[in-house]
Parts: structure tokens; C-alpha cells; sequence
């Protein structure tokens, strides 16, 4: 069974309560850096891939996109995105990712935010979206870090008194299941090394553009918790494109 | 002042007892890993960066390179460096590497080998490296990894009975200078991120090939310490291709 924590209605509740589920992209920090990352998208052809509340969809179509396919395997999510998606080009799918099946050569530019982390198999789904891709199509995803998701339980390490002291990094080489609290709740996400993020696309052909960790932005330093930000990398955000 | 700490007597003793220096390559953990990411090096000119004993520049002109540079800071290292290689291939050269200057386009083969977290200012650096090389040229390095530069002690995270608990990170998007322990010595080392070491390379129009933490070898793993090594990233293998 694939991860469907988000149409758990607490969870689900807990998430759309989250800057980036209000403010859109503009509520995630690491949107900035992303945006840096996208290809132009005029009469191009899109898919998202854990499409989530659809804000890249949607983006994606405001900047001229011909068409955009947005995949997530939450109901709950899909209804927020259509019914927040006025736009005739994008069109929504429910389907765990891994399942998916598309023509060869059909997409210029895949994309996915935050997901695969929800993916236990990350290798043969990049074999898929290497073949989905266009020659010169682009592959830009972010991901929980794998600093972030080694240990497990995704919070700092704390002194008595409840200061943090340090962000704990273990079992970095045992890759798979671990048991992480998100917005309170046990979820369920996929520990990889940076080698397996990497070198799996290198391994398919891909050329890597851009890697990136995300910074906090400036303007973001005082909310709760964002200065904290710069003691560990939560994010890694890549861009690689199809020879 | 560079840092030349490997010309400090009592440290160099200690470095001295290590596999890696006793042993040579078959004594580094990350050898084996290192080597599948070295090209072919007949009839090539190598240069190496920090070449310590000299294991890579003897490791080179028995596969066949023309041309072999090693050069390094340290007397001490260049005298043993020297002492060991036979081959009238290999040229020794003491230098800062920052401080290197080389023909354009002179170079098929840039190495280096756990040297770069010494240097203070990585992109000047390898703009250099880039210059140097001739198109189509190799650049393979391994660093420590940034996960163990960060928090700058590199030591593990005990619990009150001595017993590893997990390995810390903090600081991690403040780079620069950490006084970290090595050997039982205080070394000055620079953490940098991984978006610091990678961005550099495509800045300046490298293309990655290849990018692996090494896991600790099998037939390594009962050796003191080398199952914790499973926990955390140590070093970082990067090659690198000059189109």
C-alpha cells in the first residue's frame, strides 16, 4: 500500500494549516531557490508528480505551459487543487506515482515537490520519467534532505532544559523505512543517500544542472523556528535535464 | 599562512601510524570506491593536489601516464613522497595548491585526495583546475564529507557511559573555519556545504559524472571503529568532466 497520509482527515487538517498549504508558493521556503531551478514552460508539456494543492500546476500554466498533468495519490488533496485550478491547460490524476504510465517521450518537463521521500523505490520511477522525458527535457525535484531523514524521528537533539544543541545524523548507509513525526502525527517516509538520489539519475543518462540545499530566505529569518534552519539542510533540490 | 599542519612533528608521527599511510591505498576506506572513479591514465598528464605520500602520483604512472605533478605543502610528506616513487614520470613540487600556477589546458587528470577541506577558498580554486585542464579532462576529488565538517569537532555524540549515540550536525550553513580534532591534534579545517562543492563544478561549465559517499568495505568493516562508519557520511568522491 503507498503512502496516503495526506487524506488521514487530522493530518490532512494539520497540513492545510501550514504556510505553504495558505500562502502557496509563496509560503515555502525554499520556493525562491525552486523557481531559480524551472525551465521556461511556454507550449511545454508538464507533469507534476505529487502534485499536492496543485501550485506548480498552476504556476506551470501561468507561465505558458500547454499542458500539465498533476498526479497525487490523495483525494483530499486533488479536490483543493481542482478546485483552486481555473486553468483549462492543467488536469488532474489520482495515482500513486509508481503506478503511472505514460507514452514515451511525451513530457518536457517533470517536476515534484517534496514527494519521493514517499517513494520506497526511488530507482525504477526515475527509469520511468527518463523515459516520459523528452531528448533536452528537464527532471527538477525537491526532497527532504538526507541529513534529514537518516535518524528518523526528524527533530533536534535537546539539552534537559530543552534547548537544542544539535541536529542528529545516524544509520546514514541503512537506507529505507523510517518512522517520522510530521505536524505531530507518525508519518511514514524513505531514508536514501545523497548517492542514491544522485547517482540514480546519472545512472539513467541524466546530465545533473543544478543541486542546491535551500538557505531560509532572508525575509522568512523571523518566523518561529527559521533560524534553526541554518544549523541543518532540511531540503536538496535538483535540476537535471535529458541529453 | 596555508595550513600545514602534516610539517608539525608530532602530528606527522601520528599520521605516519596509520593504514593509510602504512598501508597505502589498500589501507584507505574509500579506495576502492575512489578507483572505479579514476579514468584511464595512459599517456596522460596528472596532476595531483595535496599528494601526501604520494600513494596517487605512484598510482598513476604504473597505469601509464606520461606526466605525473604531486604537490603538497608539506616537507615531511614530500620527503616521503619522494623516498617511495621510483617512476621518472613523477615530478614533486612543494606548494600551496592555491598558490599553483599552471599552463591552460596542460593537465588531462586533476586528483585530489582528501586535501580540499584545507583550503580556505574553494572557488578561486577551481576555476584555476578548470583552466588547467584540457577539454575533455578529468577532475576526481574526495573531501570529508560536509556532514562530518559541519559541526567541527568530528567526533560522535556520547551518551554518560561513553556510548555513541548519533553523530552531530549544526552550523551547517555557516562555512568557513572549524577546529577539528584529528589524530588527537587541533587541525583547522573548512566546512562548506555540498551545494558550495557541487555549484562550483557546474559554475564553472564542469559536468558531474559521478558523486559517492563511500561506504565502508566488507572485508574492512571489523576493524576498530569501521561499523559506526555505517552512521554517518564521511567523505565525499566527486568526478567531474571538463566538456
Amino acid at each position: 500500500m503507498k503512502e496516503n497520509k495526506y487524506d488521514d482527515a487530522r493530518f490532512f487538517d494539520k497540513y492545510s494549516q501550514m504556510p505553504r498549504s495558505l500562502q502557496g508558493l509563496a509560503g515555502a521556503g525554499e520556493w525562491r531557490e525552486l523557481q531559480k531551478l524551472l525551465p521556461d514552460f511556454r507550449g511545454k508539456s508538464v507533469l507534476d508528480l505529487g502534485c499536492g494543492y496543485g501550485w506548480h500546476c498552476a504556476y506551470a500554466a501561468e507561465r505558458g505551459a500547454a499542458a500539465v498533468l498533476g498526479v497525487d495519490l490523495s483525494q483530499r488533496m486533488l479536490d483543493v487543487a481542482r478546485a483552486k485550478t481555473r486553468s483549462s491547460v492543467v488536469r488532474y490524476q489520482r495515482a500513486a506515482m509508481e503506478d503511472l504510465d505514460l507514452p514515451e517521450e511525451s513530457v518536457d518537463v517533470a517536476l515534484s515537490s517534496l514527494a519521493f521521500h514517499y517513494v520506497a523505490d526511488f530507482a525504477p520511477l526515475v527509469a520511468k520519467i527518463c523515459r516520459w522525458l523528452k531528448p533536452g527535457g528537464d527532471f527538477v525535484f525537491s526532497v527532504e534532505h538526507p541529513v534529514f531523514t537518516a535518524y528518523g524521528s526528524q527533530d533536534w537533539f535537546y539539552d534537559e532544559d530543552g534547548r537544542i544543541l544539535h541536529f542528529p545524523v545516524d544509520n546514514y548507509y541503512y537506507e529505507g523505512q523510517r518512522e517520522a513525526v510530521f505536524l505531530g502525527e507518525p508519518v511514514i517516509k524513505y531514508h536514501r543517500t545523497l548517492t542514491t538520489y544522485l547517482s540514480t539519475l546519472l545512472a539513467c543518462g541524466l546530465r545533473i544542472e543544478h543541486i542546491v540545499e535551500p538557505q531560509p530566505p532572508e525575509e522568512m529569518m523571523d518566523l518561529p523556528g527559521m533560524r534553526e534552519e541554518m544549523r541543518r539542510p532540511m531540503m536538496l533540490l535538483v535540476a537535471a535535464q535529458k541529453p
